[in-house]
C-alpha cells in the first residue's frame, strides 16, 4: 500500500472501517495557520449520512480529534495528526462473507493482493470511511487556499440519469447543503431523491457524478510535463473509493468537437486576462489559467445491494450467490461531495505551495 | 516544472519542439533486458505522422540514439538515456505570435508560470513532440512487461463524432497499423479519414477517443489508497497533450446506472478467479483484478488551426486575431495512440516491479 | 517540515515533546508479518531513560497503542499507525525560556524557520522525545528484516573520551542490556558512567558514538547513484537529534590510509564470497556485499545543561544568559541506541523492499 | 538504480565511464537564470586531472554541450539536460579483470547486484567520472544560489596524514585553484603532493579529507524531521565515489566535549542573531541556523593499485591475484573538490526552494 499523496504538503491516511480509528497525518502545512477541530469537524459532518439521500444508518458521530501539530490554535509546522474514532461497528455481516467476494467491490483485489490478511471488515482499507480522513485533511487545505482568496466547492450534478441544470458558484455555494443531494437545484434534488429510493426499495443502487469547481485560482499552478494540475488532481480522485472516470472542462464531450468550438477565446476583463468560455475547464498545459477550474466525476452505483448476485467462494472456487446485507448506502453520490471538494482542496494547496503562491508562515 | 514520473521505474523527459533534441532518461529498469535500439524507433516510428489521417507535414525522421544504460545488446541496471535530433524546423511563424498566445493552447499558461522566459517556439516544451520521448520510454516498459506475458495495446475508437463499433484485441492487434487512423475498424476509420478531411478544409480541427488496453495483467498491481491503479494511469495519461478525460471500464456511463448491471458477477474459468463482464475496467480497489485493463481517453481537437480566433496581445493588453500558420495536425487523435500505449505500459512495469512481479534481474 | 522517510517502506512521524501523542505511521509493510504490540513496547521500553546512565527523571512510561494496520495478531497490508501517550509533562520551564533560545538547540531556528509558531515546549518537534515513534517503526523493521535472517544491533563505544575494546556481535548481543550505558564492555560501561556522573554534577553534559551494525545483509541492497545504502543510511542517523557526524567502515581513520591498508581483499568462504577485512563497512559503491555493515555516529553533548550560558532575547534582541532547568539527560547516548538500531533496521527493511529481497506477503 | 536526487530541484544522472556520454537532466531550475555553457564548463574543468595531484593521465577534454532548457541565454523553467562525450577511451584492461573484482571497488557488488549483466568497463557506473555530470548541475545551483547571495566553497585538508592548517574563506577562494591540490594552505599542499608521489611509487595510493562551506546561508533551510540539512547533504554527498564519513561542524570531535565546550553561545552582531562559535557547522534541529555552513568529507584511498593484491575470479570461485593496470589517480581527493562543491550546492539550492527562498521566476 502507498497512502501518502502530495509533495510538499503531504497527507498520510491511515485507518480502517472496522478498526479503532480512521485519521489522517499532513505534513507541510505552513505554520502559524490558524485552525480550530471546528473547522475541521464542519466539513466531516457534511460527509456523514443524510435522510433522504440513500445513505448508510451507520450513526457516524465522527468526533474529530487534533493530536499534533496545534498549539495556541494556530499550526506549529509541525504534522498534524487527525483522528475519529469508529464507534457502531458491526462486524458480524463480513464474517460470512469473507471468502465470497462482492461483485464490483474491492474484496476480491484486496484478498489477491494481501494473501488474505486484509482486514475484511467493512471492506477493511477499502472502505468509503477512509475518506473521512481525506475530509479532514481537504479542511486544513481549505483554511490554507482561503488565506489566497481561493474557494473549493462541490455538487452533485447527476445521480441516476437525472441531469441538474447549470448552476452558478453562487447557486451552488447557497444551495448544496440545503438538500441531502448536495445538489445546487432544488428540482432536480427532489428527482435524484425518487430515483435512488426506487433503487433502493429494489435492492438496488444508483451511480452519478459530482462536479468540482475552484474558484480565483491564479495561473501558474501546476507542473508539467508529470505533475500537471489535471494528472495530480485525478490521481487523488481515483483515490476516492468508486469514482471510474474524470474529466475537466468539455471533458469527453472536447473530444467530439471541432476546435475552432473548443477553444476558449482569450480576452481583457478589468485588465487581467481572461477567457470567452471556459471548455478547458480552467487549465492549459497543465497549468491553471486563472478561470475556474472545473473538473467532473464519474460515480459507479455502490457494489453493495441487496439483491441476489453471482459470486464465488475463494476457498472452494466454486459458484455461488451472494445477497449482501449489512447497511449500505443505496447512493454514495452525496457523501462523495465535501471529498471531492477535500481532494481538489488538498492538490490545490500542494501546488501553490511548489508554486511558492503561499507562503512558508502565515501571519 | 516536474519532468519526471514513476516510482521505481522513473522516466525523465527533457527536450523542446524546436530545440536541439527530444528524450528521455529511463532510470529503474532491471538489468539483463535484451533491447535494441530497433525496439525502440520501431514504436516511435509509428508515432510519426501519417499521409490521410490529418496529421502535420513536419518531416519528423525521428532517428533514435541510445547513449547510456545498454551494454552487449542488454540493459545494465544504469538510467538508459535516449534522444532523437530534431530536425526540419522552421520557427519563423512563432516569432510573429510570441505574444498573441494561440487559443486552446499552453502559450498563455507557459507565459504566465515562466514570465516570458519560457521556450515559445512550436509549443516548447508543451508541444505533443516531447510525447517521442514518452514513446522511447514505453518500448522499454513493453519489452519488460512481455517477460511477464503482458501485451498493451491502443486503438482510436471515435473522431470527430464517428465511434468505431467494438473490437476484439485480436482485430485491434491486426488493424490498428493498417490504417492511418490507427482505428480496429476499417468502415469507421474511412469515416473518420473523410471527417478530418472536411475539417481541414474549413481550416479546423477534430478532435477525439483512444482506448486502451492492457491484457493479461495478474490481479495485485497497484498500491492504494493513493497510488490507485487508475490514479497511476491517469496521472501519466493527463500528461499527454491534449487529454481532457481519462475513464476506466465503464467511466462516465457507469455513472447512469444501477449497481445491479454495473458490478461484474465473479465466475471460475479453468480455475481462475474470473469475471462474466468488465465494467470496472479491470480494476477493482485501485487494483488490477485479472481482467483486461481498459481505459479511455478524451483528446480534445487541435488547437492551432487556421481559422481566425480572438486573443490578445500581451504585451499590449489589447484584443487582437490570429490566424494560426504552420504545419499542424489537423487531428492529432491517431498520433496519440502509441503515446497512450506507451503511458500505460509504463505505468504498469513500474507498478509491476512495486510489486515484485517483475525481477531484479532477467536472465 | 518533511516528516516521512523512505521509498516503499515508508515511516511518518507525528507528535510533539509536551504535546497528546508521540507517534507514527508505517506504510508499505508486507501484509502477514506476525506482529504484537510487546514487540513494539519491547524496544520502546529500551529507550528508556536508565538510572546510572545519566538520563532523565522523566517517568516515561511510553505505553505503546497500534490502531491500524493489524488484524489477527498480523500486518494487513495497510498502513500501520503506532503512538505511545505524553504523560507526566511539565511545560512551566519553557515559558520561561520561550523567546531565550538554548545554545545548541533547536529552539532558534525552529523560531526563525516557524515565525515563532513552533511549540517551543520540551522543544516540541525537535525534542529526542519523537524518536520514541521512530523506535516503534523500527521495531516492525526488525521484525520484517528477521524474516530473511537480518539483525540489527548498536551498542555505545565511546563516550566523554572513554572508548570500548572491540566487541564481537556476540558480546554486544549479550551485554548491551546489562548495563544503562548499552556498552558492550562492562568495564569501559563503568568508566563512562563515572564520567557522566561528573558532567551532571558540574551541570554539564557528554557527547559519545553509537555504533550500529547489520548482520547477515546480502550482498545487493542499496540503490546507486543516489540512494546508495550509505546514503539512505545517513540520512535517516541524521534525522535523530543530535548527530553530528556518520561514518561507515574504517570511516574517518580511511582518510589516512594507503589503498593497500584500506582495500578488503576478496576471499572464500564457504563456497561463498567473502573478504579478509571490512574497511568498507560493508558496503561497496554504495551497495551491501554481503559482510557486516558497520555505521557509526557522533552524538554531541547534550546541550540542555544547567551551567550558564550566552544567550540572547530574541524579543529584545539583546544578550543575556541562561542556565537550563528541568529534567535533562546528562548524556543520552544510550537512549540513542535502540534508536540507531532502528533508523538502520527501517532503511534496510526499505532497502530490501526496493530490491524484492523481501515478499510483499509473508505466508 | 535510482539515478535521481532532490525534490523541486531534481538532478538525474546517466552515463557510463567507457559508454558514450556522461550527463544530467536538471529540472525545476527557475525560469530566467542567465547562464551559459562557459558556467558550466569553468567548473567540470575543475574536476579535471591536474598534473602534480597523483591524477590519471586520462585527457579527458569534457566539452559541456547544454542541449536542452536554454533559450536566448536564460533558463526556461524546462529540464535542462547537458551532457558530455567520453573519449580517448581504452576497455582493454577491464575486459581482463572482469571476472576479478578489484578489491575496494563497486566491481563485485554490481557484478551481484546486477547479475553481471553490469557495464564493467573503467567501473561503469561506478565510475568517478560520473561526476562529471554532478559538477554540471552544480553549476547551474551554483548560479541559482548566487542570485541570493549563498556562496559554496571547498577545499582540500587533508591527504595522507598531512593536515592543513585552518583557513580563512578568503584564503580558500584565492588559493584553492592555485595548487593541484586545492589546498588553501601552500605549505601544506606542498607536502600533500609529496606524500602522494611517494605513494604512487610504491604503486600505492591515498585518501583525505574535503572540507565544504557555505556562506551567506539564511537561518530556516531544511526540513526535518527527515529532510533534515545534514540528512540532504549526507545523502548527496555519499553519491560521491570513495566517501565513507561525513560530519558537520566539530563532527566527530564533538562526540568527545562537554556539552559547555561544544554548545555555540548566541549573540548578536549587527542587529543580528549569531553565534560566538560554530561547533553545530551552521545547523541545529537539521535547519540552517546562519552561520557558516562546515561539512567534512572523508574519502578513501582510491581502490586501483598497481600493489599486487588478493582477489578472486568470479566464474572458477577460487583466489587469485590483481594487479591493477591502467590510468589510476593515485590520490582523488583534489578531484573531489568541486564534487564536493556541487552537491553542497545542489543541496541547497533545493532546501532554498523548498523554503521559497528562491523565486520561481527570475527576473
Amino acid at each position: 500500500m502507498s497512502d501518502h499523496l502530495g509533495k510538499l504538503l503531504v497527507l498520510t491516511s491511515f485507518g480502517e472501517s472496522h478498526g479503532r480509528f480512521v485519521g489522517v497525518v499532513v505534513e507541510g502545512c505552513p505554520a502559524g495557520l490558524a485552525l480550530d477541530v471546528s473547522d475541521v469537524q464542519k466539513d466531516v459532518d457534511r460527509r456523514r449520512p443524510a435522510a433522504g439521500a440513500g445513505s448508510t444508518a451507520r450513526a457516524e458521530e465522527d468526533r474529530v480529534e487534533m493530536i499534533s501539530g496545534l498549539f495556541n490554535g494556530r499550526t506549529t509546522g509541525a504534522p498534524i495528526c487527525m483522528l475519529a474514532w469508529n464507534r457502531d461497528v458491526d462486524s458480524s455481516h463480513y464474517e460470512k462473507m469473507r471468502f465470497t467476494p462482492r461483485p464490483g467491490h474491492a474484496d476480491y483485489t484486496a484478498f489477491a493482493k494481501y494473501g488474505g490478511f486484509n482486514d475484511y471488515r467493512g471492506g477493511g482499507r477499502f472502505s468509503g470511511r477512509i475518506t473521512a480522513g481525506f475530509v479532514m485533511a481537504g479542511a486544513v487545505a481549505r483554511k490554507l487556499l482561503a488565506t489566497a482568496g481561493i474557494e473549493v466547492m462541490a455538487h452533485t450534478t447527476e445521480i441516476g440519469g437525472i441531469k441538474a441544470p447549470a448552476s452558478t458558484a453562487d447557486q451552488i455555494r447557497q444551495n448544496v447543503d440545503r438538500n441531502p443531494l448536495k445538489c445546487a437545484d432544488t428540482v432536480a434534488a427532489e428527482l435524484m431523491g425518487k430515483e435512488i429510493q426506487e433503487a433502493r426499495q429494489k435492492g438496488d443502487s444508483l451511480g452519478g457524478i459530482v462536479e468540482g469547481l475552484a474558484l480565483n485560482v491564479p495561473p501558474g499552478l501546476g507542473e508539467p510535463v508529470f505533475d500537471t494540475l489535471e494528472g495530480e488532481l485525478a490521481k487523488a480522485l481515483f483515490a476516492i473509493p468508486a469514482v471510474k472516470g474524470v474529466e475537466f472542462g468539455a471533458g469527453f464531450e472536447a473530444a467530439r468537437r471541432h476546435g475552432s468550438e473548443n477553444n476558449d477565446p482569450f480576452t481583457i476583463v478589468g485588465g487581467e486576462v481572461a477567457m470567452t468560455s471556459n471548455n478547458a475547464g480552467g487549465i492549459l498545459g497543465g497549468i491553471s489559467n486563472g478561470m475556474t477550474i472545473v473538473v467532473r466525476v464519474a460515480i459507479k452505483p455502490t457494489p453493495s445491494i441487496s439483491t441476489a448476485q453471482h459470486t464465488i467462494d475463494l476457498r472452494e472456487m466454486k459458484e455461488t450467490n451472494l445477497s449482501v446485507k449489512g447497511r449500505h448506502d443505496a447512493c454514495i453520490v452525496p457523501r462523495a461531495v465535501p471529498v471531492v471538494e477535500s481532494m481538489i482542496a488538498f492538490t490545490l494547496a500542494d501546488a501553490a505551495l511548489q508554486r511558492a503562491l503561499l507562503p512558508r508562515v502565515i501571519r
